[in-house]
């Protein structure tokens, strides 16, 4: 008998630019009876297509994180035109998930490991009485606060540093990236540049927001939410501006300030090369 | 022994103006073993002054309608400031549940009583893909609709009408109107006042955004969600104009069109006399 050659099915990687409301799903990745977004995500393709690819994240976010550009990558067999899974997805995906864009990339494309930076925003309601609209959404301070300080605290953090004071201190990181003969953190296991990182005032119908944005080659578990509750213990006068340098130097999580709540976080966008935005000839 | 007069302890009536999230709760009417409006209203005075009056709301709002502008009455024997009141109303209410305002009034005032009017807003999202973060907050109405009809519809409700043909065919209704001798709904049983009723479209930060507003003297219950859902059906074209004098004739919820969903609805405001607006010398 002749032998016959294996064929692998052709396969289309897809490419997904989401936006979600965190605050009713147990964080981006799937877990057993919990609901999250990679869950339903992946419910939702199946449904639609048959095929159940575990859909990558650029990275993970937390329970009651939100976002404005999460992008999530997988692949199908299914010859289905991106067009159509999009409204597809929208249909079927609960209105707290929404896909913005669902376009076709080059099969090397990774959500995560094709990431060259990205961008989070953490939004702070500062009057009085905090409307109930919002309070998913923001951290409410009605305590008086520096804003100037704040900006100062903000370009301490800019350019590569290690982060590690800034980082959860759970299993996932520490087993991660113990050194094998040491058994301590290398120095380069929690090194991340940050390009930018500004505090702004901005008045809307809503009242008096400030928003903190920041844009880095990479993030810990973590990370923005320890370094918006740092900075906001230095604007409310708890902390010195000084003690920044310090903090990161130690490299410990204890000599940092708390973590900010996860209602106020946003994944705002993920950025990748010019040419993973997508394939002129998709089916 | 000498009689001793029995005397009334004194007792402050207090207005408070409301703004909440109607989601996650059972409407405004306190129920066993539900979370509503005024059940938390209710177990939150009792928790700060240790008295439990219900708290009378100038209507209830369905489940999962909004207010920005609820007003609730109630009257307490403790000597408790307003500001006092107001602030550790804030402190102990759920955050989807906020006090606008908390001042001391006649004891005559009665927020349903004393109304002698209501605002209602509905909000529509018509952009193609509604952010997760307005889900909660909108109607999302896809579809090609055309303003100007809309428009007209909307003021062919205005001045004195019998709105029985967009009231709620429930019990509540039907028992309390009814007239003993023909056992029909009295003619003004559901004769209300519309002082303005018009569409607005709103480009703002969210997108595209079509929002009712409709000032009246009272509405039945459902009413706002049906007019909606009536007007919504001429702005498409599955209704003639000319058909709303007829379905205002009809006194029949069967010629209507359907109730929109509670989630695009508001109570915007509720107006009373001047003299209601607070007593100048409260304890």
């Amino acid at each position: 008998m002749p032998e016959i050659a294996q064929t692998v099915p052709p396969q289309q990687t897809f490419k997904l630019t989401l936006a979600y409301d965190g605050t009713d799903f147990r964080g981006w990745q799937v877990q057993p009876s919990e609901s999250t977004i990679q869950g339903e995500l992946q419910a939702a393709v199946c449904r639609i297509t048959g095929e159940s690819p575990l859909p990558q994240g650029s990275g993970r976010t937390d329970a009651g994180v939100h976002a404005l550009g999460q992008v999530a990558s997988f692949g199908l067999v299914a010859p289905i035109p991106a067009a159509n899974l999009h409204r597809a997805l929208n249909r079927t995906l609960p209105p707290a998930i929404r896909v913005l864009e669902t376009k076709v990339v080059e099969n090397t494309f990774h959500a995560r490991h094709s990431a060259l930076a990205k961008t989070y925003e953490y939004r702070i309601y500062r009057g009085e009485t905090c409307p109930p609209f919002l309070a998913r959404y923001v951290l409410a301070c009605a305590w008086k606060m520096d804003v100037s300080r704040l900006e100062m605290a903000a370009q301490a953090f800019l350019g590569e540093h290690d982060f590690l004071s800034f980082a959860a201190t759970d299993p996932d990181l520490t087993t991660r990236n113990l050194s094998p003969t040491t058994g301590q953190e290398p120095a380069t296991g929690a090194v991340r540049t940050i390009f930018t990182s500004t505090w702004e005032e901005r008045d809307n119908d809503a009242g008096d927001m400030l928003i903190y944005r920041v844009r880095g080659s990479g993030f810990l578990h973590h990370m923005v939410r320890n370094l918006v509750g740092t900075m906001l213990d230095v604007g409310r006068r708890q902390m010195n501006l000084e003690d920044i340098p310090q903090i990161l130097a130690a490299r410990n999580r204890a000599a940092a300030g708390p973590t900010a709540p996860a209602r106020g976080l946003f994944l705002h966008s993920v950025e990748y090369e010019e040419r993973e935005n997508g394939l002129p000839n998709s089916i």
